[in-house]
């Protein structure tokens, strides 16, 4: 097995950003602190989290039942995680002693055998591990495992790793594959890739061992899941088919699997741990499965935004290219697990391509998913609207046209938060002897090869501009990998202002720079930012007819505040002249662009079909904003896929 | 009040007509004794009917309880009522001798106050009239009598008839202004249309006064069916608000409504029985009433098919110029009901328009709810089919792409068999000195004016070709009315082979010749049936950048059997160059219509999107079949609306 390219501690990484630092500001001193007063059910309007009442009664603080769904343990646990990212890179003193005495909460919540989960400890503890399937145990105990690793490289305090590794220790002794242990596994994954993560940190195989096992139980046959449903005395209608567990991908073993299918989220962790667990095991007819559930995803079923999941019903995935824009689902954390996926696939394969999907759900899906004052939340990321059809047809109010500031499954909030406090590790990665840029961030970045380490300087202005200057800042031996993104077709680079050749250097989509580099190199490459119409397959039936704008990753689209109402009147000219132009006080600041296009208005209709020419098309100017950034003025309509003159 | 147009007796008229000879032969033949045994729960395969069991129950012959929907009784009712219209028409003692048996059953099951009704009185007699809102006594009651007036007219036996006006006497006794009866109305109208019909052949105004008072205490404050609900010891959720009301047309006083709103068969049932009795009373502030609504249906919510109420969620209208194509309802049965309000639209007005909208509905949205041999039903009428769709994304299994024998609501087949044993009353009116003809359909017809009678015969290939012959059989005095289709703009009208100047003589859309006839006489009207591109308000956002075929009053569609998969990637050519042409074995004998087109297809496309050219666009000659023909061959894509160059 090649060597893989592994993550960068987050000490390492110090991030200063034009365009991040505001996002990342927010999210530090706004958006933590307001996560907290919503775990402790004091924000006025919004829906109570329970989370933290929960764990009060819990360890003894207050009497009391378990409230909220089954798996509300987990939306603090994100919290803990994104807060042990920050005390990585930040010292905040009060967050640290907020969490601290969480952790001693969870302390007492933890039963003496290692058992922790507030949903079955607060109700019927006798009958814990009885609905794998549906109520998440273990879904929370890896949410919390994950948060754990994180707050304790964050302060460096073990009592978190200790519970956690009481928590995974219990685990083992109940599933696995030796007599008396369950042969079962998550129906919603997640501790597979907490597994992983703890096996990393404490080198203890055991866990390695567990992930390993609930990959490779998932789908076999006898049915765990039927067999359970069993035990507990219910009995399924036998006209149902496998096909229901395709759900939680069940369905099949897991290396069988071709196509991703079921609850996005579920469907993309799982494939994260999947290709974390294949690599570090090298097995290969694992890692085919990892790389055929890619090509499902990505070359079949993602939107042009990252977003991923387009079914409302079961949260899931549907068929290839069935892409629907408006009736959409596109879960915010499906399009973070997307992120996790391409960043794993990323490490296996050393290949730019992965992380240019990482990009494209960055800048378009997952940014999408909060407002720029980073207050509101969507859950559903659709890619057009019309808000009459969400307020006046039946069955559409999943979808909304304003965010909100919280929700009663509140997976996303605290989802979104870990990815921003955690956006380092999507930056950087390494092997024995080269840095890997796979985004173009700017701030600094320290890496640590065999026989030397280097600090890395990168100062852009990305996604607007299209420059990155990266500064060596020590003389070192080391192969310097910048990613060449994908939207990208007449990238230059330059070391120390001389024009390097970028087709020799390029491999698997990185311009490989090796050398002896001496403090003070610049590298500068150089993006350049058409304004491009991109096209869909013409399988994809939502988009014929129609074009996407993107310049850079940033994907545009049309809002009613600038265009108008009716965007499906708008057509955009074969030759539509885009202008962009950076815009300071628009939507905090962005690249909008003007595009030449015909409006179809209406002459003369009354009624509603006509062979008559009662429809003049008139030339107009219209404008795009970045789609992530819709739904921060008035509410409207919204497009992304356009129509077009061919 | 100007005098209004009557019907004819169905004894008057005969239907011989190449178009529907068959399909009434069918419908005689075949689906009267196929309904008959799925009413006896004969059909294997089929989801079973009660309706005879529920029947043989209520009066003595088997023990048991109640089966089936509440409104179960009103399928065979419709049945009763298709068979009294063959009977004014055709011989047929076998179906008599049913239908006789029928009513000995059905006097047996009245209770002695005149209640007819066996979902209650087979479950809990003391609860009748609890529940007008939701358990269809009313409703039941009225296609009762619609039936007992078929049949009664159909053999002069007036034995149902008797039943009938017990049935209206009971209810008379039940709802009323006057003090101790109820102030209700029926939750799903219908009983209105059948007081008015029972009025005008028995002549006793209650009946009028009654249907009136339905219509006129719909919607008044305090809301009858709040107070129902608070009588029965329930109580709603407050947070509901009148619009909850929307759903049965309750919302407000009818006379106030100006939008179609709730469930589309409800609505078009009520808007019918509004007009008959508007007419009557020459009620001008109700009249205005049913202006509004038929503006609101047929002017912004109605399919190019007839198709209406495009949800499936309640079966309802939406709002204005929300006309999905693929996730339309158009319930078969809402069709019916448009063509019943067009109907008496016409009647009031004598204006050919409304007209246009029964043939509209007749020769597309209607009749493509039954399959070519009879035997199969849509109850969903969509206009574009992806049966990927319904079968792999969950919640569209409603929208079926292969028609089904039967339903466990089965309210479609019975409601299409009636409708096409009375097509003879939607193809002629008259008042008293003129003989109006509305489609064209061959056939001859028995007028009666005030001082002579006469006989027309007309012969036609109508809808393929463009002549139609109106023999005038002896000599009279009168005016003939021709209705120039609304889709035929270069109409022709010969006396006697002799040009007449049809702009002089058309009024209200149709060709009036006053004159005194000598038998022989001949008219010949010519309706060039070019085939048109038809475009769609641009309000309606599913049809943008789309054009729908029409030739006469033929709706067209695609299929995939003759066009390959992936519909939406045709485009048709600016100047299509549209050839129709008659195949006489194709689905029963058509006209179909080749056309130019492009076709988008995959040039090297291994990617979702893309700005490289990979879409090669590629010249193609495309067929069109008529719509009401579609799902007549192997399964597969559909499709209405075509995209096509501007």
């Amino acid at each position: 097995m090649a060597e893989c390219l592994s993550e960068l501690d987050l000490k390492k990484i110090c991030i200063d950003d034009p365009f991040w630092n505001k996002r990342l500001q927010i999210a530090a001193e706004n958006t933590i602190p307001f996560m907290w007063e919503a775990f402790n059910d004091n924000v006025p309007g919004a829906e109570p989290s329970y989370a933290i009442k929960n764990f009060r009664i819990a360890s003894g603080l207050e009497e009391g039942k378990h409230n909220g769904v089954p798996w509300q343990d987990s939306d603090l646990y994100k919290y803990i995680e994104a807060a042990g990212y920050r005390l990585q890179t930040e010292k905040d003193p009060e967050l640290e002693a907020r969490i601290d005495g969480i952790v001693d909460m969870l302390e007492k919540a933890q039963l003496p055998d290692g058992y922790l989960d507030t949903y079955y400890s607060l109700n019927d503890i006798e009958k814990r591990w009885t609905n794998i399937k549906d109520d998440h145990e273990l879904y929370c105990m890896g949410h919390f495992i994950e948060a754990a690793i994180s707050y304790y490289k964050g302060t460096g305090k073990r009592k978190i790793l200790d519970i956690a590794c009481r928590v995974a220790d219990h685990i083992d002794s109940v599933f696995g594959p030796e007599e008396g242990k369950l042969k079962g596994y998550p129906g919603h994954e997640e501790i597979e890739l907490a597994l992983f993560k703890l096996y990393k940190i404490t080198k203890n195989k055991k866990y390695l061992d567990l992930a390993a096992f609930f990959i490779n139980q998932r789908g076999t046959v006898p049915h765990f899941f039927e067999q359970e449903l069993v035990k507990r005395g219910q009995q399924e209608a036998e006209s149902q088919s496998l096909r229901r567990h395709e759900y939680n991908q069940s369905h099949m073993p897991v290396r069988e699997q071709a196509d991703a299918v079921g609850h996005a989220v579920r469907a993309l962790y799982l494939y994260t741990a999947v290709a974390d667990i294949a690599n570090e095991l090298g097995d290969e007819s694992l890692i085919n499965a990892a790389e055929r559930l890619w090509a499902s995803v990505v070359e079949r079923q993602m939107h042009i935004t990252g977003g991923v999941g387009t079914q409302f019903i079961c949260e899931s995935f549907t068929f290839d290219y069935d892409l629907p824009n408006d009736t959409t689902y596109n879960e915010t954390c499906a399009t973070i697990g997307l992120m996790m996926f391409a960043q794993r696939m990323n490490r296996i394969k050393k290949d730019a391509r992965y992380a240019d999907i990482v990009e494209r759900a960055l800048y378009n899906g997952f940014l999408s998913g909060v407002s720029l004052d980073g207050k509101s939340y969507f859950y559903v990321n659709p890619l057009e609207m019309v808000p009459d059809i969400i307020d006046k047809r039946k069955g559409f109010s999943y979808v909304k046209y304003v965010r909100q500031s919280w929700f009663g499954c509140a997976c996303c909030p605290p989802n979104v938060l870990r990815t921003l406090m955690n956006l380092g590790s999507y930056i950087y990665a390494q092997d024995k002897d080269t840095a890997y840029i796979n985004l173009y961030i700017g701030g600094k970045a320290e890496f640590e090869f065999e026989n030397s380490g280097v600090v890395i300087e990168q100062t852009t202005d990305y996604p607007w501009g299209d420059t990155v200057e990266i500064i060596i800042k020590n003389s070192a031996e080391f192969s310097l990998a910048l990613r060449i993104p994908g939207w990208c077709d007449s990238a230059h680079v330059y070391l120390n202002g001389k024009a390097l050749n970028i087709a020799r250097i390029t491999n698997a989509g990185y311009a490989v720079i090796k050398r002896s580099w001496k403090e003070g190199d610049k590298v500068t490459l150089k993006l350049p930012m058409q304004v491009k119409k991109i096209q869909a397959n013409p399988k994809i039936r939502s988009d014929a007819g129609k074009v996407a704008v993107q310049r850079g990753p940033v994907v545009y689209c049309l809002e009613q505040c600038d265009n108008g109402k009716e965007l499906w009147n708008i057509v955009l000219a074969k030759n539509a002249n885009f202008k962009p132009k950076y815009e300071e006080d628009l939507l905090d600041g962005v690249v909008a662009i003007t595009a030449d296009a015909i409006r179809e208005v209406d002459k003369g209709w009354d009624c509603l079909y006509s062979d008559l020419p009662r429809t003049k098309r008139v030339k107009t100017t219209v404008k795009f904003i970045p789609y992530y950034a819709w739904s921060n003025r008035e509410p409207g309509e919204m497009m992304v896929w356009v129509r077009s003159e061919r």
